[in-house]
């Protein structure tokens, strides 16, 4: 499995419900949403902007994508949890199963959101994204070609902690890549 | 990583918070539980019962354990899940790091519980079990030594669907390794 692929088996819309724990409260909480995975051009507008914010050559990066996704949360249920934001790969060249992330910025995020992928001999798809004071690791696989699983932690600065561990289960609802 | 060093870490008692999805009607299930696990020796009258009832060599077998659980599901909250089972790996003597593990049958059980599991690059347990109806699989990690991940999946007994996708962090409430 490439980057290439394992973003064209990602494409379409999928229904996913979520379960976090917050692990200190030994909380629960559950979100459903709906989100939508698109392919972008190389040389979309989006995409060669943000290449320019991180001085990333473009003839370098791999199968730009475009995700958006609307959910609730169980904690609130009149809060409406949408978003958007642009993604681009860049494949190490000297190893191209693992790679840098780039996601677009938040008006509200001050730092850059470089992630770091790797693909991994079972097909799943791990992702190190550090922020100022927290780091995120998704693992993200397939389990059929139409059920996406992702388990993605939040660790401490340092980290050697896990604050909250989530698990998302997508249903591929109408797959745009046909 | 091999099955001894992969069931040391898992010793203990763990605090475990699992959610289940119901795929199919896209319903959510908290379960919280306590789990322990406990070292058995190759010759306790357990696991050489079950070694016999499998027609395995006892000398074939490595870190047999004991695990015990009682839970609460929010489906149903005078309901108290317990429960505990003795189990004995085989690993295979050309592959030592994939192999059966052996389950003692509760008595409301006609078939006997023999799944295979695996060690996988990234220090992940896979365990595949058959059933008469279905097959499980679960992937077991550790994201710290305190902190036990668990995805486990419900497969048709085609195994081409998922019914079924759990998801539970365990944390540690005592070592009983030390």
């Amino acid at each position: 499995m490439n980057i290439d692929e394992f973003i064209e088996r990602s494409l379409g819309k999928w229904r996913s419900q979520r379960s976090a724990h917050h692990l200190a409260f030994h909380h629960f909480e559950e979100v459903t949403s709906e989100i939508e995975i698109l392919s972008l051009d190389n040389h979309d507008a989006r995409v060669t902007a943000l290449c320019k914010a991180n001085q990333v050559d473009p003839h370098l990066i791999s199968s730009p994508f475009y995700m958006a996704w609307t959910g609730e949360s169980d904690w609130d249920e009149d809060e409406v949890l949408t978003g958007s934001t642009v993604l681009v790969p860049v494949p190490d060249s000297e190893n191209p199963t693992q790679g840098r992330l780039l996601r677009e910025q938040g008006y509200a995020e001050t730092v850059p959101a470089i992630g770091h992928y790797q693909l991994i001999e079972d097909g799943s798809f791990i992702l190190r994204t550090k922020y100022d004071r927290a780091t995120a690791e998704e693992k993200i696989w397939f389990a059929t070609p139409n059920l996406r699983l992702r388990v993605s932690l939040i660790k401490t600065g340092d980290g050697k902690g896990v604050t909250t561990a989530s698990f998302s289960s997508e249903i591929r609802s109408l797959d745009l890549s046909e």
